[in-house]
């Protein structure tokens, strides 16, 4: 190892200097406009595996092409399956950004960029763990496949057929993914639960046009109050979802989690300030760490009716559309919840009103056990990196490819997180520590040692 | 009257070209990008005041010009006071329009582009009524005074200070005004009841930034499933508006009033059909008609939150807004009825949000004596220029110069609508039917005969 950290520290730099370089491509994977942008990202991935000593190659699918990559030469060693994404969020709203989203600007020892910390910075940190021992050592501890991909923010539509169709070249014992956050600052953690998710998007569709509020007012529903009144009933005033069966199928916390979760160190005036928001709210009953880890939400990720602009306009609207979606928790069905939500939808929709439902992505939740060898060996890479040994947490987000690879590929996935909680992902002003970039390129290249 | 005839027949290609003319003008009142084109439109009414045979002024406001015009050589006969305006809604959404908002298009008989029949078309047929007696008879039977002013669309800020600061200038017998409908095609009416409206807009904020649904789902007020509840909670399923007090001040319909909208030819079929919803919908125990005539509503003009674009983007958003406005009826006041709507907001808002609530404009409702002597002018008039009598009606449209009119300067209004509901105001493809301006035109030369 004294080699390879060798090789790190002496190429930290250049490690900043490729993650800048690929911050500054647009791949954004939802808008078709940057199409270009996404084959750009995916050559530069394979570029920067063929660079770090791997054989790689870009795999086209129905959508956006997965980069993969292997280095197969470790004979009796185990084989780990490293799964990235390449591809971001859209960096809308743009004037909320203090620099410019594919523009990497390094301030206070942090690089801000769409895509510094979801996904592209810490995919990077396996990258450059292999890159080291490769360099130093001309080998790998362990067998390495990659497999980063491009529509991870769209959900993932063509890898689930990418994996079924590939399971003798996936073949793996473990699966590595880092696309989490530690628990804190100096404080990593293995993330062993995670949310799964639904999202849709409904619209209600009126009058054939926009109508003057005085003259057609009390004759017709109103699309926008119709899609209120569905909306805002999803939710009740304890912040319980109202939608019939939703909750059937929610394992509980155990005491023994309850107990670990309370443990932990967790302020939640400081949270309450780094939001900027006077008080927290959600279902009665949870703390707001379970509530976020471990119990299923319902959020309207966006709506639009009617007239936007500058001034009144006493119309009204013809239609009304929003984005739902709902994060759900063990043993949830992403299929079952949707349906659900469909038919209390449509059960409550006002007359005279035609609503058109769209299903975008569904992923389960799941939890892993947190006592295997694989564990261990992540738990003791971590440490040795950064000093300290990890808290095991769940994790709001979904990561629809863990999942898939317990399913498809027998896997059992290590979520290991370089990112904080507070760094923006899905926002503005996204970033990433490099300290914590440097720190998990180091606990990655750990990690090789460990499993072998 | 026999010359006035002939003059607006051999005049009346003349008029649509004037009236083309004026509609080319982009008169937006709301959007302060339109400046230029509300001081080119205050113009040319101006200009065709004084073609008419008017002396005609324009008068600066705090906000966009009023035009001014008189004659006052018909000394014993009644004074009448004509209001329109030449200020028109923003023309969005403009890919529903089939030709160009301000490039009028004349179509089976309607001249279709924004402002057609609200108020520009409606408005002219006064001016034109005018010089048809000034250029055959060089003087009219009455004395007229024109007030045409630019800010209807936008809560006419400024006309009560006008209004105000000019009783004795304006001072009359009666007003005139033209900027409500026919009951139907070829059943003309006068309206002696219109609502009253209050417009405002409310914003909620709560994190300072979109948040990772994922990430912070469940732990703090979602502003846009917020802002649902909120608005969604204003109407229940019976249709009736939940806000307390609300209904206090309303007076009932009479039976008499209830038999005469009985009365009246109404196919609920065909109305469904023009709007192209499969149902109509609102407050439960009232006819269609009444609904929209004689009852108080609350409807959503717009709304905005979150991600709106292509795909899928699950954030928890920042902030959340929407347009709202009420119309009202008699004896509802718009100050309490606003009042009351931002306290029953505030009252039900989600810990941890702040809510921004801004009132745009408030208008009072108001109903007309039907028996009076200008009334009968007014039905002599438009029976000599329709062939039929007009049936009363009452309109859920507000015209709060109306109201400032009886509250000011002492006098009624007569509203002699020359539209059709129909014509799309407020919506894309605005119209106006040409016969219907002819027709308005000869209707109005018969009221300053009838009314001397």
């Amino acid at each position: 190892m004294d080699q390879v950290e060798q090789y790190l520290a002496e190429n930290a730099e250049q490690f900043v200097e490729d993650l800048k370089s690929l911050l500054r491509i647009q791949s954004v994977s939802a808008d078709s406009a940057f199409a270009a942008e996404m084959t750009k990202a995916a050559e530069f991935v394979r570029d920067q595996l063929l660079t770090a000593g791997l054989s790689a190659e870009i795999i086209p699918t129905a959508g956006h092409s997965i980069v993969y990559g292997e280095w197969l030469g470790a004979a009796d060693a185990p084989t780990a399956l490293i799964y990235g994404h390449y591809d971001v969020q859209p960096p809308d709203p743009l004037d909320e950004w203090d620099s410019q989203p594919f523009e990497p600007d390094i301030r206070n020892g942090r690089i801000y960029a769409r895509g510094a910390t979801d996904d592209k910075g810490q995919m990077l940190t396996h990258v450059k763990s292999v890159q080291a021992w490769m360099k130093t050592h001309g080998r790998l501890p362990v067998n390495v496949k990659f497999v980063i991909e491009g529509e991870e923010e769209v959900g993932s539509d063509n890898l689930d057929k990418f994996l079924a169709a590939n399971q003798d070249k996936l073949k793996a014992d473990i699966a590595v993914v880092s696309d989490t956050s530690q628990y804190a600052p100096d404080i990593p953690a293995i993330t062993y639960g995670l949310k799964g998710i639904v999202a849709c998007e409904i619209t209600l569709r009126g009058p054939n046009q926009d109508l003057h509020s005085g003259m057609f007012g009390g004759s017709v529903a109103n699309p926008a109050n119709a899609l209120a009144a569905l909306l805002g009933g999803l939710i009740d005033a304890d912040g319980r979802i109202t939608v019939s069966e939703f909750y059937d199928d929610v394992v509980d916390l155990t005491e023994q989690e309850r107990a670990a979760f309370a443990a932990l160190p967790f302020s939640e005036t400081a949270f309450k300030n780094s939001l900027g928001v006077a008080d927290v709210f959600g279902e009665s009953g949870f703390s707001t760490i379970e509530r976020r880890w471990a119990r299923p939400t319902c959020d309207v990720n966006g709506m639009i009716s009617g007239y936007t602009g500058e001034g009144p306009k006493t119309i009204i609207p013809s239609w009304a559309s929003a984005k739902i979606s709902c994060r759900l928790v063990p043993d949830q069905n992403p299929r079952k919840v949707v349906q659900a939500l469909e038919d209390h939808l449509r059960a409550h929709l006002r007359p005279g009103l035609a609503m058109e439902f769209k299903t975008y992505h569904g992923a389960d939740p799941l939890v892993i056990d947190t006592e295997s060898a694989f564990m261990n060996s992540a738990r003791n890479a971590i440490e040795k990196s950064f000093g300290v040994a990890p808290v095991m947490i769940r994790e709001g987000g979904s990561i629809p490819v863990v999942a898939s690879f317990k399913r498809i590929l027998g896997v059992d996935t290590l979520l290991l997180g370089w990112g904080q909680n507070t760094d923006n992902l899905h926002s503005p002003n996204e970033h990433f520590s490099l300290k914590d970039y440097q720190r998990g390129i180091r606990a990655s290249a750990h990690l090789w040692n460990e499993l072998a």
